[in-house]
């Protein structure tokens, strides 16, 4: 039924390589299937403006896709001049998830950046993204908490993230590229590790949807969401 | 309990005003309280470059908020040279709301651009700009039916949009400026008026929500969509 | 004669609405005829950084035209990422005009930014910018002066704008559209209340012009200034 | 009475160097003092979109200044990455002041840009433009006749401009850099050798002015002008 | 004496992995001991404007390191909103080098981009995103050959890139980062298989070198090309 | 043989005029044959930011070419918002060669910028840019020790560059633009006066190039390189 074989509440493959880089605080490769993302977290010790003196920290992150991460070469971004619509879409959206786990105050006045970079593409980019990054960051609190820059762990929660849409009328998990193209309803939710939802988008495509399937999606989301908690903490050796 | 005394399903005063300016196909002043939102609709005979020749139109949005409609003037994003990306996400969302509603093949080989400029803001700009952009739309669409330029309507159903968040841990309906700044969680639904949704966006501000708060907003989302569903029908003359 | 019915030294109804937005400290909706557009003048402490320390203020001016403003729309600036050269051009003329009349000393370091953003055109935009604008300051220096802010009044005259035009060989007063877009020439006249000059533009369409037709525009432009003058009064509650 | 010794209506020294450089189908070093404007014309057989298609050319302009062309050097806008309001304000009044005197019809379809490069200022580099650019047009224009690609000349009159203002209270002629950063009153006039008027600008700086002083810096351009007209004619070979 | 232990003519580790992605039609992953770059040929059935319609082809190639491939982070060019020059001048260098080894003509109406993206920056990032480089471009080719879109190979030979300098008074190969950061003389060598040089850069950096010097690093530049030209050859399979 | 009937060792005529603007505190006029650059050096008293505190100064050059100084008028880089990829690589080139023959700590903590804009081009104006600016440099650094603002000389040598280039099989120095656009290889010396290298850049256009050919091209640059060190010091009044 899905052009992959899959069962509608089946994820891809999931891996989660940290250390994929040598200078980041903390990196992972993170591959939810064919896509390929390389994240990074930078630890600078300065705040942006509006937080300067207020005895607070910031996450925030920078999203790309390499030119040929898809089917056909895409512009690239530094050339053109300006990053697309999408492109700050999605990096606002991977900022805000990561800033919803971390006690900002504990962070002290320090700046985390999230760089999510993709190397391939096959759908989902940005759920593996949020999914990868959480991994990134953790390693790099890990350090910080190592070295003794930081007294208590400003991390409060894991927090993933995952595609749903419903796919020639059926609700299914972890969409690939010929299923994203093709769905009626395309969903991405963010979930912490306690259950508690971060952010749930659920937008229609072609045709609208009911009550009813936002239900089924969220419930497919949980289940994704929970083997990438699992693989998160593999990766994060906890 | 909520600032401007109203109770956590009321919404604010909503006006539609259509006829604003008089060049425009269509156009409205819509307001949800304090709001306001200057929409048009043009009509141009042309489509974008991915759609020449295909025999289907395109229905767009722009959005822009006046440097001194907020209680702090912003800087114009003409002078920037760069529109932000909150500007962006917004303007994607206008977009996709109303072709939700739009049968993009009977609407011929023409492109209709939505203009949304908010004159004065008091939270929830983009979801009165949704709403007044279905009536600005609906009007253009009517002249081009009394000119015999399309044969059949393609508008195959309403769309509104409202606010609602977690104030005070209260679920509360379209938020105005002062509880939007101090929300826990803050949501926006654009909804159809056969109850279907076009999409939903909840996003955790602070606390993370669960699954029971979500489906509290959709239900508050539902009592003030009807409220513009039935503003949208007179202000078309519908 | 004129395509109004208009003689050549009658101006199109001029309407000034004071406080049409909340948030500004002054604002109007200025209205020559069809012409229409918002002026806010916002209060900053604080100066552009070549006075900083020199213990003067500043008024400098923003102008935009909304896409659809105009008979087909044109494209959003913030969207080409550049302002074009007639919206540079214009609000170096309206800074210029209102600085004409303001004593900078007295209005201390602090700086006042008009926005003048075009809702509806219909020729003359940049001169009924500059009438409103007069009033959207006056009020907002009315306000420092409530307020203690301002000891003494920095505003030292009336200034008001009128464009006027040779037409079909006739010179006129206040061109609408249509006779701006068939004048033969085109001048714009910036005159203070006290019947001096703060800046005169003459530009010839097509044909070129001699002294007496100078002259003559002047005069018409001093009679059309007059009605501004009582109009502003009025608005400002002088 | 004027830093340089001159008399209220003695222009500076004007020299018209023409075919400064050799790829342009035109082009002088104007002089005026110690003012050095490189002007070149170039002639391309295509039109602007706007035009194409109706048998008409376009006359535009373009204009610099180099980065030390000034006594303190100021950023060069191609690093800046855009063009100020001061540069583009006179490339548009430069290009309006030569399509006064072409008949774009007899032009036929093509184009001609003027670019004046601004190697030496020391006020007054507006007009010095104008003033020489017109030489640059006709010996391009010339070169057209000559090779039989022109039927008519489709050059109408000579066409001049120069600044004037009002120096510690006297009308004075051409002002250099000193007089123009104290002026009280900053005027351009850009002149026809018939003694039509193709553009008249005339700004308070600090002080008003009254009509009595408009006319009278109109009469000292005509005597700055009638100079400038020579000039040209004899650079030309008229 | 070098940091890394190296004898002065020892290049880093080498290795080239083909196929490291899947979209584009040649890929590699090249790695100069820690500089790994991320090297893709994509190949498109058009040429840029000043080609089109002369039957021949183009190789062009862009080149962009990811913020955190380096010791610090730095900004993200596509969110400065321009590529910097040093960027700008690798990837001239690396398109120019393809197109030495590459007969246009035989290539068809078709262009191959070349996108070069560093992963991991530790010195030679240009010199091994061209070693790279002619792999990918040999595997797609490769492909249109298979596919029989190429009647014969427009490949005419290898090109290998490697960068020597002086350290501490002795040339040496291959420099890392340490090595690079403190070199009097930092030079580049695109080299053919048939011991002929398609580019030479040698610049002094705090002292100047002399001719002797120069044929030292280009004696060291052979020495390491032949070990690239062999690892090319293996992973294209040749 | 060459186009121009020079010997394959013979430059064209150098003419280095000191002196040509009043306004910078060095400026040339520098020709090699028709190709003609304007150099101006201006020094400011402050560093760039990464240079702040240190105690040491700064040379940086910009480079520019005048809209029609070529055959064909190009694109004004300040129109189009962006200076093109070749534009940076010629103005990190000239920076770079000119602070291998200055002490930076000698010079204090000022920067001096070049700026080297091409009136008319034929071939080489790179290399002119660089010859010109050693002595607008000179004679900038020549007027701070005039003024006492520096105990010693921070220029350590004289530097000059000339292109050469392998054209009908021949190596000839000094390519004008006919040959530049015919040769085989093309080649940017960049020496000092003791003999050393700053900076040897040669590029394969066509046909690649051996090791004795590079060799024989830097021996041309030499020859000419002497011929362009009289000049300098003949334009320095050294």
């Amino acid at each position: 039924m899905r052009p992959s074989g899959r069962t509608p509440d089946q994820m891809r493959a999931i891996s989660i390589e940290p250390g994929f880089t040598k200078h980041a605080e903390g990196s992972v490769l993170v591959s939810f299937g064919d896509t390929r993302v390389l994240v990074t977290a930078s630890v600078e010790e300065r705040v942006p403006p509006f937080l300067r003196g207020k005895g607070e920290g910031w996450v925030t992150a920078e999203y790309g896709m390499l030119p040929r991460a898809t089917h056909t070469r895409s512009n690239r971004e530094a050339a053109k001049g300006k990053q697309s619509g999408r492109t700050q879409e999605i990096q606002r959206l991977i900022g805000r998830s990561l800033r919803a786990v971390v006690d900002l105050k504990a962070l002290g006045e320090r700046q985390i950046t999230i760089d999510c970079d993709v190397i391939q593409a096959d759908g989902g980019t940005r759920t593996a993204s949020i999914s990868g990054a959480w991994v990134a960051l953790r390693l790099a609190i890990d350090g910080l908490l190592e070295k003794k820059l930081l007294e208590s762990d400003p991390i409060t929660a894991q927090v993933a993230a995952v595609s749903c849409g419903i796919y020639e009328g059926t609700p299914v998990l972890d969409l690939d590229y010929i299923e994203d193209s093709n769905a009626h309803a395309d969903a991405n939710f963010v979930l912490l590790d306690n259950g508690n939802i971060a952010e749930a988008q659920a937008t229609a495509e072609g045709a609208t949807y009911d009550e009813e399937a936002l239900l089924r999606l969220l419930r497919l989301a949980r289940i994704g969401c929970n083997e990438i908690f699992a693989a998160q903490r593999r990766a994060a050796g906890r």
